[in-house]
């Protein structure tokens, strides 16, 4: 590796799951481990020890996070998990903890603003200006890169709470959200489709209606977030998106919803390429992490 | 006026009206007129007559235009007005007639996101980085400003083609949009409540079944624009506001939808400090023209 090159961390922070990442690049990785999420002590001991035991120093460390989280960098909370239902981790000060613990730079942001950072620097949307990037699995998030830069905000979007048309004649199921019952997480999410039909969706066969009723929620709602922000390229990621034939079934019902009103050809012929997965597949979480640093302290 | 101030120039171009202002801010206004939205050939005569006859020179002009509009400044169709279904004006080169004839740039944007930036320079969102405006009359649109820019992106958005939940059992009323039916503009735009109710907003009366409605369907577009774009103020202009008793019936249909996810007390019991209308009032449109010019050439 070159030596002028700068060496960061990443951290991908999932509700389940932590990935921690040292390298400058997808093929310049030093060192990477996995482990699962306890609680906010055992956890975030688990990732300061792995960078402190690091052969090669890091210049910062880029942490993508479950949420909701506080961005607004005047805030006392800045750095903070907030009103996650997720027990134990309500409140809990991970960018402060990390950073104060290791003496390095922290940036921090969701998880879907850095897979989206990562799929710009290395991935489906490189030279692109605006990328939307949606995370489809145990919940439903969404990022906004804006020339390169997350899109903030009051706090950050919430996009898997918008309110959709609900197919009620389909689809008697009355959602899952605990706030608002059948917003677009309620109804498309990974629990919301094993509540629905009980089954797991690694256990619903191609062409079940599971889908095509999946399809239509996700395209609803990417059709609404075209309308609001109008990004360049949209990238699904998250473990429903496994399922490929989804993909075009998005695809196919978001034409339909357009309805040529959009007088765009991404929007109708060329839609193949505007829904796309991630290229850095199960990795953008935490190269994205890794991208979120590179890209703040580069730029 | 001070010699030094640079002199604008305006152009609010509605659908059924046009507006034009040459000043430098809304204290000092040298000239007005406004005239019908005719033929694009007669219309932007006017325009340019208005200004070829000004006594004082303007620097530029702004033009805040109804859409869909070319904003691409790469393409070859930018400055037009683009698929509109307005009888004669689709496909019209509106800031290339001007700028040719008058030989002074243009700066040329969304009607919506001309009023945004308006408000930020002298209205209710002074130095906020992140203003979501959205105007509801003949038609309903949006138009987002970061950090004193309006987003643009692949198209610009297109706010009122959102699709909502409808409300099916209070509402059999199918929506007007050509080509989405029941939109968020299909439901609540103005030609929508008349065409539902058999009579114009200025004769419904407050208390009216038809305000519930409205302002049920209004305020899910605004919690989904919440979701996507997590704006710090929203600014609501337009005919269909002009209905006073809908502010109050947005604000609490909002903090319903919320239902406290959203941990910003913006969206709770200040609530009435963030949903507000245009401090510019009916002005909005031509000052924010002239605010598009402005802050193009001294930001």
């Amino acid at each position: 590796m070159n030596s002028d090159v700068s060496i960061y961390g990443g951290v991908e922070a999932g509700g389940t799951k932590f990935s921690c990442i040292i390298g400058s690049d997808p093929d310049h990785i030093l060192s990477e481990c996995s482990f699962r999420t306890t609680t906010p002590e055992e956890t975030l001991s688990q990732v300061i020890e792995f960078f402190a035991n690091a052969k090669e120093p890091v210049s910062a460390i880029g942490i993508g996070s479950f949420g909701p989280v506080e961005l607004n960098q005047t805030s006392k909370f800045f750095g903070h998990i907030t009103n996650t239902p997720k027990p134990g981790w309500r409140n809990t000060d991970f960018a402060g903890t990390i950073g104060r613990a290791l003496k390095i730079p922290i940036v921090f942001d969701t998880d879907t603003n850095a897979a989206g950072l990562g799929e710009i620097e290395w991935g489906n949307a490189q030279a692109l200006d605006y990328l939307l990037y949606v995370t489809i699995g145990t919940g439903i998030g969404g990022g906004f890169i804006i020339k390169r830069k997350p899109l903030h905000g009051l706090l950050h979007p919430e996009m898997g709470h918008m309110r959709i048309p609900h197919d009620w004649t389909q689809d008697p199921f009355s959602g899952i959200c605990p706030f608002h019952g059948d917003c677009l997480e309620g109804l498309a999410s990974g629990p919301a489709i094993c509540k629905r039909w009980g089954a797991l969706g690694e256990d619903i066969p191609p062409g079940h209606p599971a889908w095509i009723l999946e399809a239509q929620y996700i395209a609803a709602g990417l059709v609404n977030l075209v309308c609001a922000l109008s990004p360049q390229r949209i990238i699904l990621g998250g473990g429903v998106m496994k399922h490929a034939e989804l993909f075009s079934g998005i695809r196919e019902k978001m034409k339909e919803l357009s309805n040529r009103y959009f007088a765009h050809r991404q929007l109708q012929d060329d839609i193949s390429e505007y829904v796309v997965p991630p290229k850095l597949g199960e990795r953008v979480g935490v190269l994205g992490a890794l991208a979120l640093a590179k890209i703040a302290f580069e730029d």
